[in-house]
């Protein structure tokens, strides 16, 4: 397996565009960003693969039209919120294997009609009678307060921890600071989790320019440390979240397992990361995150927050960018955002949140099935 | 490169199932029948490519989720008609550079209320006010009949040759034969193309197990000398269709790129083909796409038709299977049933349509953007 780089990043803001921009628009400008910070020519890609969850047919071909149909390969990815980690990680496969030296790996979504009928599809209705997301997240809330004693106040401070690094991310929807007070008072969506705890909807592109790291030579280059994917779904064995079992988006199995995997291919460890990206959806599952990335033992998680272990200026800073719960979750384009945000804390180009000295950080994300995209990456600092 | 071999395939017919039976049903009846034809168990599987166009969110997870979830990755793929064909394509790649030692490429779909509207996406509707198909494929056939004197007979004579032998195809939507003045007489759909010209819709599924040749010995295996996918879309320059420059569907170019450069991977051509499964979504089209794929010279596709020459008995049989025109097009599901009838021919198992001596057959599909999607296939007997 050959050295496979990033060497360009880019993404449009991530907000509600209320039909002002379509996805042509925002994976055009994502592309084209991902292309100049590359400073690489379009024609110079050999391959396209493009998440995307909710927006219709040959979402690549709509994007990459604009920028000039070349007769590559484009395939489209669809692995609900890891789609775009998944079309990453086939980029890097591509890159790896020697099949080409250029790959493009690109997120867009917009939001349709009807979104979240969508995502209760007839097996849950079937069996649960009930709308898989934020109900399953909730269940697991509760799981996780009644096994280890995480407190509502733990998952509030996430959100506001969040908030706090979105409101110094110019790409993010939410871009203003919350309290805890407010999280705390705010509507109440699926006990126990309430409005300002659930990410917002968004619309946005992201991309990222993948390279083999030994003809392409950029000072600015980020190493692809692992990109690996795991899939599984209704009541996979040895979950130990109760209900939750068999709720799926948070199948906490999928994230320790793809970390399994992801850390030996990248020969680190969880001590090795000097800032986490993590799937925050809902704000209580960035707790349970951490201790399925290794960041601390099972029922640690709560502690970490209330420490600021995970805060920006943290020993571990998870979620540096905002998160979901700031940049909000165009479902497909949500695994690039995160990398973007990894690769310019690297490149120390971060501004008010740069993270001094960090050198590797790992991109975590579910996709409903439930799939897990992890990438990590290494700087050259 | 490693070598990489087709060990099982498997099939749902191909039909109007009414709701009677949905996307997991026909994913799990194909998937399973590819792996008993493979004589491999699931658990052996390391990973999955499920192509889908219209049946949507994480089509792979729902069907396998039937047939155990064991935390291999599964990736979506959605390249419209050619869907199952990129899905073949990555399963290949994977094989091919060692990642991977089997996997399984599944295609799948339902037809959806409201298709008709969602395969004419706004960029047409603004610019040409109507829709993509079969508009397109009736300017490109009133083009061929232009510029080189094509018949509408000889389009009638494609369908009765494809029904001709789905009839002996229990997998077809379509088992029935018909006569050319039953094809001319049937009611005009797009100025020249009349419905009996164009292909059904259908819902179904179809599956390949893929396997590293030299780790899995199999009497019946089935080499992929080739496995490419093209794309592009409006106004690809170079194209001599006239109107249908900026229609997609049937872009010439792309066929003609993939042919070229699956030809170079097989170090074939196309006088080493015993047959040929090709895009007949439009009758009109099978006889451009002889020319495209080299089976004749410009022009000369209606001849082909006349003399016999694709004829199942001919020279080179085109569309044995009945093609799209017999079986339907369950959109993301195509690909795949053209490379089990392949698989089939080449082991020559394919009963009372078989091909004697069949070695080498290529699988052609055309993708809205438009993808092409080629795969060349050869036999061990």
């Amino acid at each position: 397996m050959g050295d496979v780089a990033v060497i360009g990043v880019g993404m449009s803001r991530f907000t509600t565009y209320q039909g002002t921009k379509d996805i042509e628009d925002l994976g055009y400008e994502a592309t084209t960003k991902a292309l100049e910070d590359a400073d690489i020519a379009w024609k110079q890609v050999q391959a396209a693969f493009c998440g995307s969850a909710l927006s219709g047919n040959v979402v690549g071909h709509r994007v990459l039209n604009l920028v000039g149909m070349t007769g590559i390969p484009i395939v489209n990815v669809e692995n609900a919120c890891s789609s775009s980690g998944s079309a990453f990680r086939l980029a890097y496969q591509s890159i790896a294997s020697g099949r080409y030296d250029v790959c493009l790996a690109l997120g867009v979504d917009v939001v349709p009609r009807g979104l979240i009928l969508d995502a209760s599809w007839p097996i849950y209705q079937r069996v649960m009678g009930f709308n898989v997301e934020p109900a399953s997240y909730a269940m697991n809330a509760r799981r996780h307060m009644a096994d280890y004693g995480t407190t509502i106040e733990q998952i509030a401070k996430v959100t506001v921890k969040n908030r706090k690094n979105g409101s110094l991310n110019k790409y993010c929807h939410f871009q203003k600071e919350v309290a805890v007070e407010e999280v705390l008072a705010s509507r109440l969506i699926s006990d126990p989790l309430r409005l300002l705890m659930c990410c917002p909807n968004a619309e946005g592109g992201s991309a990222a320019i993948l390279v083999n790291s030994r003809k392409f030579k950029r000072t600015k280059a980020v190493i692809v440390a692992a990109s690996v994917l795991t899939s599984s779904m209704f009541g996979s064995p040895g979950t130990d979240v109760g209900m939750g079992t068999i709720m799926t988006p948070i199948n906490p199995d999928r994230t320790e397992a793809a970390a399994k995997e992801a850390y030996e291919l990248a020969g680190l460890g969880p001590e090795d990361l000097d800032l986490v990206e993590t799937h925050d959806a809902f704000a209580s599952a960035e707790i349970s995150h951490y201790e399925r990335l290794g960041l601390c033992g099972k029922g640690e998680g709560g502690r970490l927050i209330d420490e600021g272990v995970t805060a920006i200026n943290g020993k571990i800073p998870v979620n540096p960018s905002g998160g979901l719960m700031s940049r909000g979750h165009p479902v497909g384009a949500t695994a690039l955002a995160q990398a973007a945000e990894i690769v310019w804390q690297l490149r120390g180009e971060a501004g008010p949140r740069q993270i001094p000295h960090a050198r590797v950080g790992l991109a975590h994300t579910l996709g409903g099935g439930p799939n897990c995209s992890i990438i990590i990456l290494k700087g050259q600092r």
